[in-house]
């Protein structure tokens, strides 16, 4: 029994892998798309990436794959919950039963009003016309009502939506975190923007040569250990960051001459993810122990790297000499407290992917308690333009001008990503809580950074997070390394004490 | 019947447009593992090639792809020989029997041979050690005869290899050609070596910058046609071209700051390729009849682009201004007589990948009459040295002082690739025959090129070569477009009418 149980494993073992294999390839016909492939080559690129897809779901949802995992499952091989093998088997078991649960014509039918509506949806956008696109979104959000139905929940439907990015979450834990923070945090933007001092942020604002900015950029990143022989950065016009296997994990971004900030904090932000993922024990390459858990614990590690470290005066202390060295015509007369002061420009604004690492987090606020309420159907989707901007007034203090600008900026809701939203803000309360559990277990680590020196935080990370795989659920996860389930305050405290002092507030 | 044999040629397109999409996706893997690959992605890559690989080939060779192919050949469906469906069958049915008469175990012996006989070979090349490199040869060559006699063929075994590379040619008709074009060759590039006139090429070699290179070699290639919509130029260490799919063709080539020559006339050589590709008839892409004959015909594109055009004194009266405009210090004393002499620089030389287009023959002729006698045992593989030298003093006046610049210098036999050298030369003598037949159809080109204007040869090789896939085997397609079957004549032709006023003789 227990040898035939092996075997299964092993079969099971490998047919994942093969699976994967096939998602990697489409990773780098994907990555390609992006960067390099010529416009006339997209026909040809939709063919290639549908068929390695349709290859990929048909080997994954097999009988046979669902039959080894059962007779697996059955198995003392899996006896120890948290063992390497458990673990495997338990992700595949999840992914495997939602694949399978849902519909083939529900899946075509999602996939093909995807389309249409992210047309109707960039229609909208430029004409500024909710109305237009309404009937798509809430077509859309019966479709994923459905979905949500076929492949089951626990609490509640969205929960299941939930279950795609953050595996284990629910919306009644995210409410109440999210209230909590909520809570705080729009007095303390109340109080910033009420502040007297205001940064000059005209110094990031000069003329900065791109082929520099991609030479300081890449110093950045490989000093806080990108490692550039298992990885590139390119340029793209959605920065994103990509695995096409074990040692190849590729980063993206794009450059602005007249923007300092833009391409040198998305690198940050990109190599924060790709040290994740060159952090992913390659003996489990291709198997839930060697995939990351979540997206929001992703963007933990993104977020860390990019705000955390990357907007921290320790880290501008050790880096702006360097900049300036490199940018002396833009920078030979900013004093680093001003440099730092202006990469810290916290204000409210109407576009979340323009915000900073304080009211981010309310436009992603006030997309989940939308999004939540109107999939539960509390709201409909006609009701959406006048509830965002009440609720835009309350945590910001200002009104959109103008739904392109409000409600119909994010393509998120068109595609049918509901329950993604969320995971940027646990990213960000993820990445409070493990640094400040860093910083308890290493000790301060400003001097260290100060100096150049990450190694110490990365090898925390690696050992605490990276190598770890999917064996624990986000969750459970914080409450590992931390002690504590996920909350609020470490966030918050985050921001008091870097920005009281800023801001004299 | 006619019903059901239409039905099967519709399920038979199909599938092999499916392995073809299997194969694109694997030629995107093999240009990133060439250009942009970080080093560290190589063991993932070749996993994602060989499973790819295997995927493609069980598809291939399956029982039901055997019996779609018998099915349409017994029907009506292909009763014109010349049709699209019937071109299609044809090439389908010669590649599927090959494959799937090649035993598995020879192929993988096959494969693990090749790779020991190359690292063989790389020591035996540094070492300059024939006789360390000659018994993997002569297994090798025991291999590829093995195979030869799996697969089948007309008259000798031979000629089973060379129908990889260019179908339906044999070594009896390559004899005769070959020996032909040494007749006269071998006097040709004796009296050349005797002139002594010889062109200054030091001019070739001041200081070139890579950049200003890249935007020249590209100028020169979107000139002659090359759709930069469709296609790409990137770097590389040994430049090639490859077609991702319909719509995306892609070149490579490498710089060297300190010679104008080496990446410019690369680049003219992978255009020439790469316009071939993009003159493919999309509607077939993915069949037979939407791809390239032969080697033979394909190298004929890239050395009429190279060499017919590239190097002509009407090409460069229309360029060398604009060359001049880019490499103003370098260039701006030298004269366009001098610089069109510099790039015809005819010498015998050890090294085939450096030699001109004149001798380059020579090395070829070599080439293909010892792995011709090797293979049919006529000789050992332990008298190569020998034999090369010995040749090599009466084609080109001199000996190689070594192994490693003689008979060792090539990876292509240790790589199994015997019959593969023929095509080069194949590839020549088709360019001047195809270029000399649109002359007299099109009048002379000359006074075109000097104004820049490369439409009118680009349209005719569309019109004759390009748009007809492998309806016609390379043998009649040089019958079907020049009204005669292969010669030397119009290379030789070719050679002595540019070469004599060069060099005075």
């Amino acid at each position: 029994m227990s040898e035939k149980a092996q075997k299964a494993l092993n079969e099971l073992t490998d047919q994942i892998k093969q699976v994967s294999t096939l998602y990697s390839c489409m990773s780098l016909l994907g990555w390609d798309e992006r960067t390099y492939m010529p416009r006339k080559g997209a026909p040809n690129r939709a063919e290639q990436q549908s068929m390695l897809a349709g290859m990929a779901h048909e080997k994954f949802t097999s009988k046979e794959i669902g039959d080894l995992i059962s007779e697996v499952e059955a198995s003392d091989l899996v006896k120890d919950p948290l063992s390497a093998d458990a673990v495997n088997v338990r992700e595949i078991r999840r992914v495997y039963d939602k694949q399978v649960k849902k519909p083939k014509s529900l899946v075509e039918e999602i996939s093909k009003t995807t389309t249409l509506s992210e047309q109707a949806w960039v229609e909208a956008r430029k004409k500024s016309d909710f109305p237009g696109f309404s009937p798509w979104l809430a077509k859309m959000i019966d479709l994923k009502n459905e979905e949500a139905e076929s492949v089951g929940y626990e609490k509640e439907p969205y929960d299941a939506l939930l279950d795609d990015y953050e595996p284990g979450e629910t919306a009644e834990n995210i409410t109440k975190v999210f209230a909590d923070l909520r809570g705080d945090l729009v007095p303390l933007v109340e109080a910033v923007a009420n502040a007297p001092k205001k940064p000059d942020v005209s110094i990031l604002e000069r003329e900065y040569d791109v082929d520099r900015q991609a030479i300081l950029g890449k110093a950045a990143s490989a000093a806080i250990g990108f490692d550039y022989d298992s990885g590139r950065l390119d340029i793209t016009t959605h920065p994103f960051c990509t695995t096409i296997g074990s040692g190849d994990v590729r980063i993206t971004t794009r450059y602005n001459r007249d923007h300092f900030a833009q391409a040198f904090f998305g690198i940050m932000h990109e190599t924060g993810h790709g040290l994740y993922e060159q952090g992913l024990d390659p003996q489990y390459s291709g198997l839930p122990m060697g995939d990351s858990i979540s997206l929001g614990i992703h963007e933990s590690q993104s977020r860390m790297w990019e705000n955390i470290v990357g907007r921290s005066k320790p880290f501008w202390k050790y880096f702006f000499p360097r900049a300036r060295q490199v940018f002396w015509e833009a920078l030979s007369d900013v004093k680093l407290d001003d440099f730092y002061f202006a990469i810290n420009d916290v204000r409210p604004s109407l576009i979340r992917v323009e915000a900073d690492e304080a009211t981010y987090n309310l436009h992603i606020l006030l997309r989940f308690e939308i999004e939540h309420a109107i999939f539960n159907k509390e709201l409909k989707t006609d009701d959406i333009p006048g509830i965002w901007n009440e609720k835009f007034q309350k945590y910001f203090g200002i009104t959109p001008p103008n739904d392109a600008q409000g409600c119909l900026q994010d393509v998120h809701w068109g595609a049918g990503l509901i329950g993604y939203f969320p995971t940027y803000t646990l990213g960000n309360l993820y990445s409070a809580q493990f640094y400040a559990k860093a910083e308890e277990e290493l000790g301060n680590l400003d001097e260290e950074f100060s100096r150049g020196h990450f190694d110490s935080l990365l090898g925390w990370l690696r050992d605490k997070i990276h190598k770890h795989g999917q064996r624990y659920r986000a969750e459970d996860l914080v409450k590992q390394v931390t002690g504590k389930p996920l909350s609020h305050e470490y966030l918050l405290k985050y921001l008091k004490d870097k920005y009281a002092p800023i801001y004299g507030i």
